[in-house]
């Protein structure tokens, strides 16, 4: 595999982009992007070669990857299968799978299609933000496997798993929508309302942040990412969102209520409750 | 200053010992707690030297430190007063301030007292989560300043300024809470209500959780707080907690329309209001 093109170098596109170079040499990136500009930050930065269009680069690629905002892989995602030779793999990065996975259900070259959600990212965005380690022993989901050629998916095992040390998952669309809903997009959801309300209170109290500490920030740090990516992940997944987003909304008032009313014992119990999330937490944090 | 006691040598109390034995030798620190296996775990940390009661603790003491959750601050604070020497400096370190005031504003020896609000702090407590690093450099809010004697200022402005290295801010105590409510209260709110929703979603979805990254990790990190520091939190600035979080539950509600009626544009605008929060989050984030 020589020959690489990449939708979107971006954080996750440039550091895949990166992170390939590191691992085998001789590589050719071509980048497609919307901006000239960005594609020029991306050949600055090391992270692509060149710059092209979308239907020259999937015809010349070994390997095309989707890493633009998500409604712009489910837009170009058939026209994609559509270009590329009959030994070229595609994959994607999006943050939803369903409408992906649905979008090119009957498509001739299905199978050249693996359907991929690497479980990485951080909250700064554009290929500045890119860096070769952001991958690297991370998560990959794959949904749909089965509806994958056994070579295409052999060639994302080889590079994502025996080459980037990646854990794979196997999980249905459907099933990694509602997951991805409560384990990521809520918490976009709450740090994009926190850093709102936070933001109005400043009109009135312009110091109201001034004492705002890692608590705030870590809670609130999402809120940075980018609405481009977001947006489109809200409209895809919207389902599910809703319905955690409305769990959400009632746990808030159930403990709004509690705080009202003074039950120090049931906000005890609320509390202890959440506690739980604890070994979850851990696990997540480097020692 | 040679004798300083302690009542709660928690992840505060403690790793204020622990700093305050790293800037001068020589001293002797008593521990207050409610448990005496807390005291023990502190002695063999070498947080405290001894334990004791909180009568024979204040006459001894020439600066008491109270580090408890704010029930038990708002509770013993007239007490300690009465029985401290006419010398001895009493701080605070809790999360609430107006109630602290208010509770000894006519209390003879109120000039001994200095309210304090040091902005640090982890998810973790208990004296095993202490370290020495915890207060240097941070934030210090005292409250009514006014209301201390001079001395009494000088010796907090010396070991928390001078030695400690903290930035020290003077806030009325009404305004203090407001600003924390917002900037630390509510984070907390919106962590233990996401741990409690993904929490429940996994009695039906058991590996909900298993792709949760840093995103979730990093809003969800607040729940381990524990119940005995926050209930009470919750209670002693209940109005302004209740107002923020009812602000934040009206944000909530306005984006969760807009993703129904598939409004993209507003959907995208309020990410980036959001996205103003970026100078603050980045001020806060270590280089």
């Amino acid at each position: 595999m020589k020959k690489v093109a990449i939708v979107g170098t971006g954080l996750l596109g440039g550091s895949f982009a990166l992170a390939l170079r590191d691992f085998f040499s001789g590589i050719s990136i071509t980048a497609v992007n919307s901006t000239t500009q960005t594609t020029e930050r991306a050949i600055e930065l090391g992270i692509a070669d060149k710059g092209s269009n979308l239907k020259e680069a999937c015809r010349e690629a070994e390997l095309i990857v989707l890493a633009a905002p998500v409604t712009v892989i489910l837009q170009i995602l058939p026209e994609v299968l559509d270009y590329i030779t009959a030994s070229a793999v595609v994959v994607d990065f999006g943050s939803t799978k369903y409408a992906m996975c649905k979008r090119v259900a009957y498509h001739p070259k299905r199978g050249r299609y693996v359907a991929l959600h690497p479980m990485a990212g951080t909250e700064n965005s554009g290929p500045d933000a890119a860096f070769k380690e952001l991958l690297i022993g991370k998560k990959l989901i794959i949904c749909e496997q089965e509806k994958s050629d056994f070579d295409a998916l052999d060639t994302v095992r080889y590079l994502f798993g025996a080459r980037f040390s990646m854990d794979i998952y196997y999980i249905q669309p459907d099933k990694h929508d509602v997951y991805l809903a409560y384990a990521s997009h809520l918490s976009h959801l709450t740090s994009f309302a926190l850093a709102n309300t936070a933001l109005r209170k400043q009109y009135y109290e312009p110091d109201i942040l001034k004492f705002a500490a890692t608590g705030f920030r870590d809670t609130a740090r999402l809120a940075k990412s980018p609405a481009s990516m977001w947006a489109p992940i809200f409209e895809q997944n919207k389902e599910a969102i809703l319905e955690a987003l409305q769990e959400y909304i009632d746990e808030l008032n159930f403990i709004k209520e509690k705080i009202q009313n003074n039950d120090q014992r049931e906000i005890y119990h609320y509390i202890e409750k959440a506690n739980r999330i604890a070994p979850i937490i851990d696990r997540l944090t480097p020692k």
